[in-house]
């Protein structure tokens, strides 16, 4: 049986990116990785949409999050974190060990912040040093509404807006110069098609400010250390080279098809998964604003969401992913990240219908994909 | 855009057999080699249900063609061969090229021999060596009667069954040894899942025999040289080693599955992509057997099927296969082949809807890929 990799992360690679990581592995300090280091430090740029220098760090997107907590809150800062799923629970969880202080504003899962809400917490507390949020909040499939917060927190200048894309970079638009966003963390795993073990980070001026009053441990995620290595095209300890090998290639690919053109082929997959499903009777599990990075999907009434995301792995060969805690049993997800295309989306709808009729669901076969076909239609 | 290839061989490779290409090679006569090359020797005689020795040429399937004609007959010879496509014209002329006289049944385009033909040929004619025929025939999609042929040839004892299994041999029944099939021949590049490089060729006593009575001249295709050859676990020249590893993978994952369910799973596979042809109100092109193997499908009324083939390749990254000679533009070619399985099946069907559909054509998008899901659905 064939297997696809639908799951949010990690996400399918490309035979491109594949084959260039199995060649023979270079030092991380020889002349030709150093050149090659200088590119992708470039092509990040491109991909963050900034002037900023953007870190390469050998670890996940936590470890990237992680120092964006350490690197600019000392012990007793005060810090604001938006709650509205796994992801945004991790920040909350980040702070509390670096004895940061921390204000919650708690989002109903599958619902997204109101940036009204986050201007009254820093009305209320101007003392607060950093917004923390995610672009995609990937245990809900929601989207926050970044670019707003960020408008907001900008009226702060001891406040730092401080956004986990790791499942949004490169899915769709994340500014963050234009928007202001101090620090950007992604990771290689979701958009960029690489096995896991990259972490990026990018930090502005304002950023940079903040971190030298900083008074929190940190030595491996150090981003000033970090910093003064890349713009001598080096990471601070040994670079994951065989990664960054990949990385250049799967920028190579993405920087020929161009981020807006990403950006709509990835927005019509996963209109076509979204409206495939509401065809069969299923709805999106997000009241608002849903990711265009994963998709979640409420389990019909009656049908287990486990079983369904089992049926999947075992009948069709497809790992997707369930739901997390309190949405177990109760959704399923489906990633619109890596090496995707066109059928792929058709097989998701395809075999999600054929998973629940296997279940007994009377839905007609070959409905959803009829509605997701005229979306992905090429005249 | 990914790529899919769809083609009637070569045919779209696992990563399984890919990696163990990627291997260091090996020397084709060292010890290990040799070793591979005895496992690899039993395992073709399981592909091809017989006790034969399977011989294996660094060359495409067309080789083990012309050694099937210049190994066991000599010029002035009779032969008797089954022309119904673009593969069955090959044999007479491959026979020319030998000097061997040929007798021709022309078979239409889509149509299969009847084998009153070939009893009624052989009876008018008792000097007849060899009777060539496909076992599918790739340019029309349909699949020849050959047991039947079979057993009427067996009652010539001078007279050879001659088979191109090349796009057969692993995708549907073909009994070398209970049907008293003399002379197989088939390649790698087909339903193994291997680049092209390799042909085999199984070889009855009663062809071994009429082989000691052939002048022809031949070198490079010299069977009982390969015959010798292989009975030490060797090859007459240098083998095509990495293709042999290949090879060895490929085999071992056919194994796994069982030949009775790889038969079972392909004939699912076709019958889901031509019932999803139907429902759409595209014909099959054979009038009769059609091949599990290619589905060969005729363009509807007013549409190109050039146009269809190149449509899917521009619009979609699907490599299928048009027409050949007077079918160009009249029909288009799906592979069953290879590396496929449950959900490349389903892509072909919404492809070709998608493209019809861009062409204009009134049908309803995800019509047919109901249908194909009902008959690959895993309950």
């Amino acid at each position: 049986m064939k297997k696809y990799l639908l799951a949010p992360g990690p996400t399918a690679i490309s035979p491109e990116v594949l084959l260039s990581m199995a060649q023979p592995i270079l030092h991380h300090r020889a002349p030709e990785f150093v050149e090659l280091l200088k590119r992708v430090k470039e092509d990040l740029k491109w991909l963050f949409q900034t002037q900023n220098d953007v870190l390469i760090i050998a670890s996940t997107g936590t470890g990237g999050m992680e120092g964006s907590v350490s690197n600019f809150l000392s012990p007793g800062d005060k810090a604001l974190f938006i709650n509205g799923g796994k992801f945004g629970e991790r920040w909350g969880k980040i702070c509390k060990n670096y004895g940061v202080l921390t204000e919650e504003i708690k989002v109903e899962w599958g619902c997204v912040v109101n940036p009204a809400d986050v201007a009254a917490a820093l009305q209320k507390d101007p003392s607060i040093k950093a917004v923390f949020i995610q672009a995609s909040e990937t245990s809900t499939g929601v989207a926050h509404p970044v670019k707003e917060v960020a408008e907001i927190v900008r009226g702060y200048e001891d406040c730092l807006m401080v956004v986990d894309a790791i499942s949004a970079m490169g899915v769709f638009d994340v500014k963050t110069d234009a928007w202001g966003l101090d620090v950007v963390v992604s990771g290689s795993q979701k958009a960029l098609g690489l096995p896991p073990g990259l972490a990026f980070v990018s930090v502005s001026e304002k950023g940079w400010r903040q971190a030298e009053k900083s008074s929190n441990a940190k030595f491996y995620f150090d981003f000033k250390k970090e910093r003064d290595a890349i713009q001598k095209n080096q990471t601070a300890y040994t670079a994951a080279v065989s990664l960054i090998v990949g990385l250049e290639q799967s920028l190579r690919m993405m920087k020929e098809e161009g981020l807006e053109p990403i950006f709509a082929r990835r927005a019509m997959m996963a209109q076509a998964l979204t409206e495939g499903m509401k065809a069969i009777g299923l709805a999106p599990f997000p009241k608002e604003s849903p990711s265009v990075s994963v998709t979640a999907i409420s389990a019909p009434e009656g049908y287990d969401g486990q079983e369904i995301y089992k049926n999947l792995r075992v009948n069709y060969g497809i790992t997707a992913a369930g739901g997390q805690d309190h949405l177990k049993g109760k959704v399923f997800r489906i990633s619109n990240m890596g090496y995707l295309d066109t059928f792929d989306t058709i097989t998701a709808v395809a075999a999600i219908e054929m998973v629940l009729k296997g279940m007994g669901h009377p839905l007609k076969l070959g409905a959803g994909v009829g509605v997701a076909q005229e979306i992905l239609l090429k005249k």
